[in-house]
């Protein structure tokens, strides 16, 4: 899929459908302005009047309460109208087409899609075929990429570990199904870490995963070894019925984060997780709740990165 | 049912359930208010601050995402607060009675109904049994009136042919269970057109339908010479199984409108379709998507046409 | 249950979540804060601007339209912004403990949980758990407690019966399974009522009722001899099928408030219920919609004194 897609002529962020394509510079810009927005949540009035006017609609395929709750939230902090459709449930069961439902919402005059949807390619999808005007962000699209979360991810990172240069961060658990951990493999390697590894039996890797620009183990103990940064991955409950995973306990016995697992990483290292956690699955519920998790760090900077990429791809609609 | 109900004492529309009963005058004030903000839907900041303060309440018996969505935009663009209620999965579920769920609504001080219900006469009703100084507006109640799906027929044909005095207009396809229909064929025929003609198998027609003003048609190639604006109607796919239509390649065959059928109207004739369309079922994606299509027009103009009658039935209520 | 968990060290409304431990100067402090609310409610802009920038989130666990709509309303006239989420449906689906949710929805700055829960002790357990800058209202917890039901309620009989050293207050029906009834007859208490009586068969009154301040009758026509204030509580049908109640038409020949009855209490009594209301069950349709009754009066007050607990408890969070 063409990167060009997600920037306007002068290179500015259109659309947000992926970290791929989006170089240094960028990604800086989109941390950068996320700073801006952190800095005010401390405020007592946290509402900017940046998107006034502006309609935004919610376009969930996939229920996800809490990542449509962000993406509400950061819109109505931007003064935006928000209308959220859940059309699992909805328009098509009327048997319109997707273009159709994204045609007629556009003919509403809406501005922006925040597009959440099971299959991957969907977001570009609409991106492809929408109305100039309207940007589109990617909420999450089928195994493919969920650009908001890694960028809230790198921005936690950047809060506590500035210099990329000499970072290592660990990636643990489910990569193989991991739209998550794809994005956030990009971003690390674009914004210039140093290692970025993968850490999770063979039946949960994709092949050929060294290709994405990471190093793998099979071995947490082994894995952990001089790591910054931990990122836990959920572990869906449903592939454990599957032949991919043994029981529930032996998984956490060889992947689960434990406080004695922790201390093979860099004294300061962080951990990480998209939420929401597992305890006593992929996590241990001392860590995910220890002085070294970040997790509900990376919930409150997920508001910031929002804001920052509607506001930013807002920006480049000019006086369309 | 009385049309002196829509007005009050000045003769200014108070609640807006059907197209009956409504003068010339009053159908040109609601066009004349939609152009106002249909050419606002350009600018950058839509909003206007008319119902700034203002509570409307969305109660959808039926659940419709499209309709829903167009009256939650028109009322965020007018400022107003809006709460929409599905009522067929919730306050119903306790036994309440529709007059005390009105009854309760209106204690909260809410300011308008924007009612849709399987019933016919169901807005009227609640029109009838409402406080004072609270407006009702039709979204569609059973098989009797969606007027405001019919002004925005009626915009959007005289945004392409001003002059109805000369107009020939066809609605084609399920005329029997359509209240968009009716609501047509009062609009076009209070506003002076020159020809109204329904085309539908007979088994789609209500007795006595000529008793409507119109001009009856069972073959759409006789129908369709002299045509200025024909409007498809969208065939449920569930009169499919009964014993009112043959198949759905036998309704096309005989009423679907194709690029060829298209022909046979006046060139310069428009094409409508109040959504959401069966593309191949009544019409052709040629031509749903062709040059002559004001499809998505129709419903970019549903956001002013929402938006006039509802800041006109608030004006109304004075100082109450 | 603590009191002081309600209240900030300058003994501020910090939380609402019980009438217990609550003073009269307190409740009288709601009750005045509620009456310039509900003065507003007949102007034409009723909304202020005064939790504008903050955001309020509607915690659902058991779904309950009517009063989720009166939190929503009540919180869009203070101009904070509004999440609404059905967690029964959502959230839990994944997994995610009660603790985890909040503490994810705490760390996107949200300033105020409003808590509905079928388990008794929720909202205090929210209250007790969540970040010092959060304000929680208990909107309904299982059988324990509904303070802003029972502060609308006093308000109401307030604005008939001012003074409430004289007041003799009758509460008749289902006591044992009633969360409004506990917290009227502490409500009804603290502000000095010169008695309350709960009227009720026996399956229907918790034992040893007397103790929370009570006078017991199991006789209508005793019990509202010399009654001011009459209020029905709601008969939940599905306790009809259980050992615990005879038929309906039983029910309401012992204990449903007829024309006959109602005269049996003084001649300006007037007559509560919290809705929504069985018609020939508990109440005469009659008694319900006669001169006497204030239910919808009640439902009106709902809206002052949500915006009343909501603004008193955020005015505590200070620089937070």
């Amino acid at each position: 899929m063409s990167h060009n897609l997600q920037l306007n002529a002068e290179g500015k962020l259109k659309h947000f459908l992926t970290i791929d394509g989006l170089d240094k510079n960028l990604l800086t810009e989109i941390l950068d302005t996320a700073e801006s927005f952190a800095e005010m949540s401390g405020h007592h009035v946290k509402k900017v009047p940046l998107l006034r006017g502006k309609t935004i609609v919610n376009l969930f395929f996939e229920n996800s309460t809490r990542t449509r709750t962000t993406f509400e939230l950061a819109a109505k902090r931007l003064s935006a109208d928000v209308i959220s459709m859940n059309i699992a449930t909805s328009a098509t069961s009327k048997g319109e087409s997707l273009l159709d439902t994204i045609r007629n919402l556009e003919a509403m005059f809406v501005d922006m899609f925040v597009v959440r949807h099971g299959t991957s390619g969907a977001a570009h999808f609409i991106a492809e075929h929408t109305a100039p005007h309207i940007s589109v962000i990617n909420a999450g699209d089928g195994r493919h990429s969920h650009p908001t979360q890694a960028m809230l991810d790198v921005f936690t990172i950047r809060q506590f570990k500035p210099n990329f240069s000499t970072l290592r961060v660990a990636i643990i658990g489910d990569i193989l199904h991991s739209r998550v951990a794809r994005s956030q493999i990009l971003a690390l390697n674009t914004l210039g870490a140093a290692e970025v590894r993968v850490i999770a039996p063979k039946t949960l890797l994709p092949a050929h995963v060294e290709t994405l620009g990471v190093t793998v183990h099979h071995n947490l103990n082994e894995g952990l070894k001089d790591i910054d940064v931990i990122i836990m991955l959920r572990l869906q409950k449903e592939r454990m019925t599957s032949a991919l995973l043994p029981s529930e306990s032996e998984y956490f016995k060889c992947f689960g984060l434990t406080p004695e697992k922790l201390e093979i990483a860099k004294p300061d290292a962080i951990v990480m997780h998209p939420g929401p956690i597992n305890r006593g699955v992929e996590i241990d519920t001392r860590v995910a709740d220890g002085p070294q998790s970040v997790i509900l760090q990376q919930v409150s900077n997920g508001i910031a990165i929002r804001m920052a990429v509607m506001s930013m791809a807002m920006q480049t609609q000019g006086a369309a």
